[in-house]
């Protein structure tokens, strides 16, 4: 816990509650009645609202992230390393917004919410939502804001799609889109991956077709192998093998089926702490999220095509040692944006944390971000 | 189903099942007091024994390497491209030996078998067995055959750990290693996911601590994990991006929890067949083989010094697209022997179907390898 709040901390924050009355169609087919969408706020946004930027999520995140919600806190908000005053996204000249996507299990409407029509959780029955439905319910919290554009939007992984997204559909509404991480669709394996994922929780006896709630009980098993399985994706083999190797738990082998190596120690301390902190069916919705993600299937599987209608300036940035989203995957994204004539920059950063590098304070990419930052800063002034 | 046995095919083939009763120590600290290794042979073994090439197994695999067991089988022995009169391992020179290894489910003495002290199946209670064990339990084999030393070892992924280990263990039983898609050891990533396969596999509620025999029932959820799960690990990407792509099932989408994309179908099917042929209990055993398996660990983790031993000359293949066990691991093996002074000739395949290619009929695979075994029969000729 921090005895004092450090002073390049955005502080104490508080979260806010917006409850929208009025429905929202989504992807699906199917519409939200109303619905809450809970963020959180750093810094002051100025007299013309043109230096706000918003931050979105990837799976597992939520609006938490900068600051402290209490001096209790043992930790600050997930991206804590990039927001706050002086920071790459310096919060004494902008307006940062950060949003629980639709789905999500952190306060937001989602699986664990009340469905107003059977006044019982959602849970299986809450609908999928779709990166595009994200961007429009983070408009509707734009226009409550009284933000007509964004400085900039911004994310990384599952996060970056939805920056993504906003300059593709909503073009006029975003003059920054920062791509972290990510890649313009995923790949059969990426699938894969997350299909297991699924299968995992929903095999788990405890999940009863996703109404676990009405049975008073959580699919730990199943949503712990997700995590097990979706950390090793977030990691690269080389991180792995520095923070843990073949470094034996014990001094000698047991020859049984106990955990032998520090790493799968480690990997079931991270499905414990997860299961008890998520929730399954957000989870499968968010999984499904990603897969279901293709801005081009619109446009004849042409990126470039895709990307045509965009008028924001863009910053791509991948990870050397990034096998989920490898950088192959973030040049497809500057070569359709090049293709289009579209200003964009992009670096690839050395870096052997994996996928997980997005979260990290890595110097060359803070220090790249906190360039480009200067430059949205700037471009927000103008206006 | 062969309507007629191809030319090139060894042909109708019988396993033969070696009672042995003489006790093995095992490198648990345990024995088993007697016990049965089943193993096909395929060409004649010459009258001075100098022909014989053993075969070595992976996780899944077993005795049955090439031909047919009858004029019903729809497919031949898992390695029948590489195994035949004129093939790469040219039974018509060689005599080849293939067989279960000890813990597996196919004929050998596993977790399925009957534990002559209790009258039950040893289920969980098999005792763990290791790469070395295997060694000493196939010398044991080519001492009834007579087979003082091996024309080579020959072995992928797992097998390939087999003959390095044969090549390090027993250097004079031993003439040429062909250790192919390897590494000399699991990194932290590769034991991760065989921790979640375990995992999936011990939490399924119909495991039962591995005693599911005795409950007449079968941990098919965890084990089918398990396998859809290794078999993202046996492809790569770019193989299965080719293969399905983000190809749907549906011409729509369902926007469900159900199947998507014919990536997840594909991953179901091999999961629920994979569970029909294959026991829960060997699955583990294999996967902490695997685990385990670290000569260079007894020599201060230098390979080199673990190699310095070798008598044998080795043939080392990789393949590009093998992110399980890649050209990288491989090359550890190579420098190792060369450090140490050793013969060693190493190819890496241009080939994108992951760990997997070491299965399959590829050009380039198949020559360098019909080639060097070439030396190999020259070789046994001389002695």
């Amino acid at each position: 816990m921090p005895e004092t709040i450090p002073a390049d901390s955005v502080g104490l924050v508080t979260p806010i509650t917006l409850h929208i009355d009025s429905p929202l169609l989504l992807d699906c087919g199917r519409s939200l009645p109303s619905y809450n969408l809970i963020y959180e706020t750093y810094g002051e946004l100025n007299s013309d609202a043109s230096n706000a930027v918003l931050i979105c999520h990837a799976l597992s995140g939520d609006h938490h992230a900068a600051g402290y919600h209490s001096m209790e806190d043992k930790k600050p908000g997930w991206w804590d390393s990039a927001i706050g005053p002086d920071k790459a996204i310096d919060t004494n000249h902008l307006f940062v917004v950060s949003m629980n996507n639709l789905g999500g299990c952190k306060g937001s409407t989602g699986p664990t919410s009340i469905n107003p029509e059977t006044g019982k959780r959602y849970g299986p029955d809450f609908p999928i939502v779709t990166v595009p439905d994200w961007v429009n319910s983070q408009a509707v919290l734009a226009d409550e804001l009284n933000i007509q554009q964004w400085a900039a939007v911004v994310g990384g992984s599952l996060g970056a799609m939805q920056a993504m997204q906003w300059a593709i559909s909503l073009p006029d509404r975003i003059k920054h889109a920062l791509i972290i991480a990510s890649a313009p669709k995923l790949s059969a394996q990426n699938i894969a991956f997350n299909e297991v994922a699924r299968t995992a929780i929903k095999s788990d006896p405890n999940f009863h077709e996703g109404y676990y709630s009405e049975h008073d009980t959580l699919p730990r098993q199943g949503l712990g192998l997700a995590r097990m399985l979706g950390h090793i994706t977030y990691l690269s083999d080389e991180a792995m093998g520095a923070k843990f190797g073949r470094e034996l738990r014990n001094e000698t082998l047991n020859y049984d089926y106990g955990v032998e190596f520090q790493i799968e120690s480690y990997l079931r301390y991270q499905s414990i702490n997860f299961v008890e902190r998520f929730d399954a069916n957000t989870y499968l919705l968010m999984t499904k999220a990603l897969d279901y993600f293709d801005p081009a299937k619109e446009f004849n599987d042409d990126l470039a095509a895709t990307v045509a209608s965009i008028e924001a300036k863009s910053l791509v940035i991948s990870f050397t040692s990034d096998w989920r989203f490898s950088p192959e995957r973030s040049q497809e994204i500057v070569d359709a944006l090049l293709s289009a004539g579209k200003e964009v920059t992009y670096a690839e950063i050395e870096a052997n944390q994996g996928h997980d590098a997005f979260l990290m304070p890595i110097p060359r990419y803070i220090e790249i971000m906190t360039i480009y930052m200067k430059q949205v800063i700037a471009d927000s002034e103008l206006s």
